[in-house]
């Protein structure tokens, strides 16, 4: 179990890193090889399927020139063959505000869903969304 | 697989049935008796614990006068015990803007995340956010 715990954990991490580096190889190597991966991108609808999945990707990497992830709260959570790892991102990114420099920051809170097939965890869901109100939203 | 689908689908739509005639009782039934359930509302952190996520429900249908739910794209995966439904929620609520009425709508893309113990489908993670823009925002 804590070998499950440590190998999901690990594809989570190499999620993170391949976005970093704007590799969209070592991102394809993350997801699931079927077609049913989805994905939700901070405020966006759901893409689903790999060619939606991988092009997002790609334009996001396309479009920014600096990120990195500091990832707090992490938790991962395995039932048989599906691990559900949850996590703030705080991002420093080079977009939103070129003025602020790296110091932009955005808070995002993710679900992260991989399955396990053929003894490889890989990516099946990624849903996150920001972080805009502390709490007392009365909407679901 | 078929019955499995469906058994997941009933169980999704009880979710929204027990926030729409705000019953409390019906929304813990819905969820997983563990520890571990996991939800985040849209524009909210995470929440974590049968505690903190039922307290969730419970303010938010006590500052809730009125909801409806129109789920449409509900789309279920099912992988051995854990099942991944994604909806979009088109939300009627009487809340945000009381001279708009019940016309007062709010679109929302979300991941339930079903997993099955003693024959019983039941959730273990609910995630729903905003749906802000269309396509093209470029940070994650």
């Amino acid at each position: 179990m804590t070998a499950d715990v440590d190998a999901v954990t690990a594809a989570n991490q190499e999620l993170y890193a391949s976005f970093e580096v704007a590799d969209l190889d070592r991102m394809d190597a993350v997801w699931d090889t079927t077609d049913d991966v989805q994905c939700v991108h901070p405020g966006w609808p759901l893409l689903t399927g790999r060619a939606q999945v991988m092009r997002s990707w790609s334009v996001l990497m396309a479009n920014t020139s600096y990120i990195q992830f500091f990832l707090t709260d992490v938790n991962t959570s395995v039932h048989g063959d599906v691990a559900i790892v949850t996590c703030q991102e705080n991002i420093l990114t080079g977009i939103e505000d070129p003025d602020a420099g790296l110091a932009g920051g955005q808070t995002v809170v993710t679900t992260n869903v991989f399955r396990r097939r053929h003894d490889r965890w890989r990516l099946w869901m990624h849903h996150a969304s920001p972080v805009i109100a502390a709490s007392g939203d009365a909407s679901e």
